[in-house]
């Protein structure tokens, strides 16, 4: 048989928003750690950096940026730095041009190292019991929380992640149908998306529906037009001249 | 105590480039994908794509484009795709304008969506007694990658991962230590890293020393310089280009 308790844990993913009071142990933590900071990286250059937020003040800040109040109410929130900045300072020590580490190559390969050494962390911590979710929220502001983290040159926030005792028991999400994701040796586009998605439709408006009465309850081909339709904030339309600030993607 | 057979897995994943003959069985390998599939997305969009490359021609042209001989030894290539073509056909058959797929803003959702998933298949390869290894590589040409996959608009190759069961058991890597990746409520640039690093350096000299004469041994800090002063090729120049003839980040 080919399960083991390690893909049980992946199929059974589920981001946990609400926390018990309970701290997770200093030791546990240092774990996680050393879990995200053992996945693989590009030509193992290390490319990310992890900044623990535990200053109540920043955890508010950060809650306000992202509005989601549970931000501030996990035991531990960090924050996911797509970091070159440590590599220009090792290049500049020793007298060496850093201008590459504002191309588009390098860019993709540490924000790759950053997300990696994320989902590395999201799983150990589930595999401690503990729930987790990704913030992407802090992204409704990047310079806010460049500011707010001093993020110097050639950094950039990914995401954050909340971590505590779950306090909660969401239902598992329905995935889109493999067909949908998967493809073999060439990519084959949907088309007709609406028969195609129309049973992961409906399972999608059971899972809303059954869960909570204050949340949409629509289909997932509907949720997807509404988002595309959205308005989109002013940080968010200008997130490429943030990055061009902080002296990445140049070219 | 903390420790479990996934962090375990975490603390001692090495990448595996070289494989033997022996194949893996369907299901494993459907149990990698739905591992993948079951990760954390962005707002549940789920904007990435897998194409298992099966055809010997087209491993091969990917094993040529990355120059390394090992993508087309392994059992399964997978290329992982950031996948926003999936939501425009769905936001087109609705009539809705898909211009915002454009923004850097979601891109970025969908490349971590991408690398999330692809850390999952991995973890759940690696449970399974699998090696696995990411191919950055592929980036060396990302046109011919799009050429050859037929990867339309919206969506970019993020990287490779080539898997099979190991045939070799290479040393576990040094990683930086704690202090230079982590840090609490700011950013703390690294000073005088050259001192700061000085036992890492001679960690990673070992490393290297120990495995196979015919690798460079040099230090990390050595590599660091080497690498960002490094000649840039044309392909990767203009990556930001091919980004954006793809669709993708227009602003």
């Amino acid at each position: 048989m080919s399960m083991n308790e390690t893909i049980k844990l992946q199929l059974n993913h589920r981001s946990i928003r609400s926390f018990t009071d309970q701290q997770i142990p200093q030791e546990q933590v240092d774990l996680l750690i050393s879990a995200a900071q053992h996945a693989s990286t590009s030509n193992f250059f290390q490319q990310y950096s992890i900044i623990g937020v535990t200053d109540p003040e920043k955890k508010q800040a950060l809650a306000k940026i992202g509005n989601q109040h549970y931000i501030a109410e996990a035991d531990r929130l960090f924050v996911f730095v797509v970091d070159m900045n440590r590599n220009a300072k090792i290049a500049e020590a020793k007298e060496q041009p850093t201008d590459i580490l504002g191309s588009t190559d390098f860019f993709f390969r540490a924000f790759s190292d950053t997300v990696i050494a994320a989902q590395n962390l999201v799983i150990a911590a589930e595999s401690l019991g503990l729930g987790a979710v990704y913030l992407g929220s802090i992204l409704n502001d990047p310079q806010a929380v460049i500011d707010l983290l001093k993020l110097p040159k050639y950094t950039f926030p990914a995401f954050g992640i909340a971590i505590g005792y779950p306090n909660q028991s969401p239902q598992l999400k329905p995935r889109l149908p493999k067909e949908a994701v998967y493809h073999e040796n060439e990519y084959q586009p949907i088309e007709q998306p609406s028969e195609k998605l129309k049973a992961y439709d409906h399972d999608v408006n059971q899972y809303y529906d059954l869960r909570d009465a204050n949340r949409r309850v629509d289909t997932f081909t509907n949720q997807i037009a509404k988002a595309v339709s959205a308005e989109q904030s002013e940080n968010k339309r200008k997130m490429l001249d943030t990055l061009k600030a902080q002296g990445l993607i140049q070219y």
